[in-house]
């Protein structure tokens, strides 16, 4: 960063490609702090993550990021200073830099980021629309954390206690609170063959569907083999709920759903393992059609999943 | 660009430098939708204008805009398309591309702007830090159009009818509202020697008074020689305000600021001259002392300015 917050605009070194993403969480609409659901720290890191989840599923290297904070009357400015930290806190673990923002007063509190990202040339970069009939569907890590957590949060009553709280509730709820962008996981994979990528933040089947649409094709996924997060089984299983669908239609766990070409498997999963320690699990194939996407359950028969509530 | 909205994130080719500014503005805050003083097309206007000035006062070469939207309920469809047509037809006219954002409800209508520009080395970008005693201080254009206009709106009665305007009043409505950031003219006065720059989206009094502080010096500006845009005197005179007073405190002007060395006067005056058909008047001048500014009025006296309100 050569100039920072201060002046007219922060100015930082340049590499051949920009890649830019923007971000915007609302009270009431995206969490709500009132409820007690999100601390201002924690809605610090989640906008930050959701911004730099865009950029791992294009397989960037993280750069910088600007924040505008909308701020209601009502916030004091320890809550906005909390807030910061709780984005400066993730950005540390991220190799970003947080370069600027502006704060206006707003009715309700708002978390607007902006992300800059960096790559050397355009084949390091993985888009949507890549995928090709054969490719293989993989994820990273586990589904479901968040989603699980927004059950628990909705089936709290109304005077919010936790004593009712299922077990594996405060495994899902540490989960959705701490989500972590898969940057090195992105680029990782794009640097493997990954041929078309995408973060889940709507949950996988909406944006498996927005890679398969995008690339002409069918995402066939088999719900049974979606990884499930800590606490999620023992959750649905309380609030009888189908953990593979909720892992499905669940927003905001912010791994990667990718597609490779079955001669890739391997070569995939170690560059994974090496960059990040982490797994794949592979759970589709790519289909010709243009539907987008389509979920099957275990007795083979296809699943649709209604729109699911994401807001906490 | 490379890619656009629709993707993860947009790419495009970058320079060797990255200059980035956020501004945010708020219904109820920062415009006012209802009364009827601004239109969706002003607001995104405005708000494109805003960011881009930030730019200009760097000396940067403009380069993509991202819009984020919070759209409440109310606002139809079509409000929110004016809006994007308004920044559009800004961007289209500052070499500028809306290469993406995000779209999300919201109580109040919110517009957040992160523009992008480019420069080749540090040596073509200006900040507010380098003015030195002896500079003589110089602003671009005319000023107090976007205060004048603010008077003629508060004046307004509760109607909100028109026909008691006081004569001028259109001609500084519309400059208020079409604001054009000096983008050309920041690049010009950045090649010719301008050593600190700032631009006017607080008031002269406030932004001269943020340059000298920056750069430990006082800026000592005569009100008197304020250039005055277009029917401000008539509003002012109307109104019973003082005109140079006005223009001194007045936001949103988005005029340039800047401090330049006597021997590079020329040459400042001609690289703009060449750039943007645009003068320069000379305000005043650079003195030792770190309060920032001090405005003085024709009979050498200092003046002080109280707040002003920017709101409309």
């Amino acid at each position: 960063m050569i100039r920072g917050p201060g002046d007219d605009a922060a100015v930082v070194r340049a590499r051949p490609l920009c890649v830019v993403s923007v971000d915007t969480m609302v009270d009431g609409v995206h969490f709500h702090l009132r409820e007690g659901w999100a601390t201002p720290a924690e809605v610090g890191r989640r906008a930050l993550a959701s911004a730099l989840s865009d950029l791992a599923a294009m397989g960037a290297s993280p750069g910088e990021a600007y924040i505008a904070l909308g701020l209601p009357e009502g916030l004091v400015e320890e809550q906005a200073l909390a807030l910061v930290r709780g984005a400066g806190a993730l950005a540390a673990t991220c190799e970003t830099t947080i370069a600027g923002g502006d704060v206006v007063a707003a009715p309700a509190l708002s978390v607007s980021v902006t992300v800059v990202g960096w790559a050397e040339c355009e084949e390091q970069l993985i888009a949507r629309d890549g995928a090709q009939p054969g490719d293989l569907v993989g994820v990273t890590g586990k589904l479901g954390a968040a989603g699980a957590a927004l059950a628990v949060l909705h089936a709290r009553g109304d005077d919010g206690g936790r004593r009712g709280d299922p077990p594996g509730s405060e495994a899902v709820l540490a989960l959705a609170r701490s989500p972590l962008p898969r940057l090195r996981e992105g680029q990782a994979l794009a640097g493997a063959g990954a041929r078309a990528m995408i973060d889940l933040s709507d949950g996988l089947a909406s944006d498996a569907g927005h890679l398969g649409r995008a690339s002409r094709v069918q995402l066939r996924i088999e719900l049974e083999r979606l990884p499930l997060a800590d606490g999620v089984l023992d959750v649905c299983a309380a609030l009888a709920a189908d953990p593979h669908e909720l892992a499905a239609s669940g927003g905001e766990d912010y791994e990667l759903c990718f597609c490779v070409p079955p001669a890739r498997r391997e070569s995939v999963e170690s560059a994974l393992e090496q960059a990040a320690g982490a797994g794949v699990t592979w759970v589709g194939e790519v289909l010709t059609g243009d539907s987008g996407v389509s979920l099957v359950a275990g007795d083979g028969r296809e699943v649709r999943l209604g729109g699911f509530e994401h807001t906490w």
